[in-house]
């Protein structure tokens, strides 16, 4: 008989998908550039010409026997190589391509991840606010996902409520830094803060406490910031990347799992991340994706736009009266609603044709998310129906 | 903590990827060339150049934003609609684009297709000779796999041992036809006689009985035969398919699901699958690859090597007295050892630079596979190691 658990899953539609449905829907009556579409992470930028170029070498020089093959079960050595190396150079780590697993994107890691460090019961710790896929990622390896509660100060660690419900019964923490939905980036101090939790807890506990971290906009930071690469930090790390919004690919489902070498039994997570996918039928990724990834592993798109357009958000919304805290990366800004129901906030939004993502479905009612990956000119164009909108509804501020 | 369960699985090796990476050590010492090496089923043809040229034509002409772009959750409407006209053209069939979901390869459809139809604890029925990796693709899902004995005689379905246990807890019957190992391709009387019993026992349990049916192997037909496509026989039929063979990309990671619309469920199935792939975080093929597989649907690489090494390796084996199903299909063929111990024969074997697989694991103890997809110049090379070692091994017969 029909899986019911699965069945049951189909009501629920994500409140982001039906949004953009009606901004299609709406696009079809009045132009689609003329709906103020803010809700999907969809890069606006195209991939680096290197990745192209890339993938018409491969076909135009391979052996398409060998090009198309079947990939070992555990990667392409060359490609993990590569990706070891890069992340050695950049960020002082010591990966072999052993202690590199690739998969369909940041999805793929965290469900290899999440498998391989927790067994159905455990529970998993992530943040307010998160991207709300991490539900079906952790609910259905079994294991339970509990979310802490915001810092809505600055979107960074709730350390309080963190220390209550960091019990013995949890695996594994996921954070996502830089974060969707709220653009916020971890502080160093946040991070080994965390770490140092961690540390105690784990002894007192008797068992490691691993932390998953979820990386698709590690390049995506402004005003010069470097990048602090968690795993650094804190060894019991696994770390789960995404080319999708670096290289502009989403669609076509390419990331990996760095185990952090010092990492406990980090011998064996990438072979267990294996034999995972078997189980899922994953296997590897496309494997002329994995070769032309490889080929542009240190490149990405122009992504100079989603600063651009973070700029004129945050001091028009700042101006407007919003209450935000400035991203410092992704292409998300995640200000607090006029009013305490965000989900009325978002609907009157529409009347303007500017499309809001409620913050609820994040984890944090009360807040909007704003995804900026669009054209500087449309964001532009949508200022003065903000200016409408906010003055309409909710009168000079 | 680590989750045991997939530790414990890294033990136990594939005895087909041993005896493969035995091959490429042995062909270091003696040159690859001169190891008979009919372990791995890895397409020995390339591509059809229909889709290299689709390839490089989607990444010169396509927006790259569109291209590597995101697909919808349950895959790119044009590829589902060219995929649902190609088998309706063929087979006969009614099945709109949403009776079809793209998935990573054959693995991937029957991973889908079984969380789809059974809850864990439910049994799921194969018949011996069967692909091993049955074996994660099901346990994994929480089902448990049983294994009809053979039918020895041809190959075909073992139907006194199918009634004894297709028992109430049986919820779905996986086959697979042509058949890997045997190269057997099931009669349409077989699969009539099986769609009868499903019925007749749907009836009796008052559930339905579905069938999974994996074909990755359907175009490889020999002597002229028609596909008998195993939907049009029973109506429950959830058919996998992989373009890995028929196109020779199998590092692509490109198939699909293809639900019969008479199905029970059939409206639920394919949603259920993006469900299915959110949980396990694989979401869709890469984008590239789909739509590139959809430009050449009908088409299929140059097969006929398949059939001419066929023809010499079965002649030559039932020359050297060996008991042998003649194959229909596929590439391979699957005759009985010379000794009880399938094992102690293929180990012999290697002696002589035969690669040869025992059948324990295929769940067929006493007889051998041999995967002839590699040249026809090799297959004609290894003849006289063939007959050095029956004759040396096994006397003159």
């Amino acid at each position: 008989m029909i899986a019911q658990k699965y069945k049951q899953m189909l009501g629920a539609k994500s409140v982001i998908r039906e949004l953009a449905e009606y901004a299609a829907v709406r696009g079809a009556e009045i132009g689609y550039e003329n709906v103020f579409d803010y809700s999907l992470g969809n890069p606006s930028v195209p991939a680096p010409e290197g990745f192209k170029e890339a993938m018409v070498r491969l076909l135009s020089e391979c052996d398409p026997m060998k090009l198309h093959g079947y990939s070992p079960s555990l990667g392409i050595q060359s490609v993990k190589e590569k990706v070891a190396a890069s992340l050695n150079k950049r960020f002082g780590m010591n990966y072999t391509a052993g202690h590199i697993f690739m998969t369909a994107g940041a999805a793929g890691a965290i469900a290899h991840a999440v498998r391989c460090v927790t067994v159905p019961g455990d529970e998993v710790l992530t943040f307010a606010p998160f991207f709300p896929e991490y539900h079906p990622y952790i609910d259905l390896s079994g294991a339970e996902l509990k979310v802490v509660p915001a810092d809505t100060q600055g979107f960074q660690i709730n350390f309080e409520k963190l220390e209550e419900m960091l019990t013995d019964k949890v695996a594994a923490l996921l954070i996502n830094t830089p974060n969707n939905p709220s653009g916020v980036v971890y502080t160093k101090e946040t991070l080994e803060k965390l770490a140092a939790l961690l540390r105690r807890k784990s002894e007192e506990f008797g068992h490691t406490i691993y932390l998953i971290s979820d990386e698709p906009y590690r390049e995506i930071l402004f005003d010069g910031a470097e990048i602090v690469y968690v795993s650094c930090l804190y060894e019991h790390t696994i770390s789960c990347y995404s080319y999708s919004k670096s290289l502009s690919i989403p669609g076509e489902r390419i990331g990996y799992v760095a185990v952090n070498p010092a990492c406990e039994e980090a011998d064996s997570i990438v072979s267990m991340c294996g034999q995972i996918s078997r189980g899922i039928g994953h296997n590897c990724p496309s494997s002329i994706i994995q070769l032309a990834a490889a080929e542009v592993v240190d490149e990405t798109a122009d992504l100079s736009v989603y600063e651009r357009n973070r700029n004129i958000l945050y001091k028009e919304l700042t101006d407007l009266g919003f209450s935000c805290v400035k991203p410092g990366g992704t292409f998300y800004i995640f200000p607090k609603a006029l009013e305490e129901d965000a989900n009325l906030f978002c609907q009157k939004a529409k009347n303007y044709d500017l499309i809001l993502v409620p913050g609820d479905s994040f984890g944090c009612p009360g807040y909007f998310r704003m995804a900026y990956c669009i054209d500087t000119e449309k964001v532009e164009r949508s200022i003065p129906a903000l200016r409408r909108f906010v003055e309409t509804e909710y009168g000079k501020r």
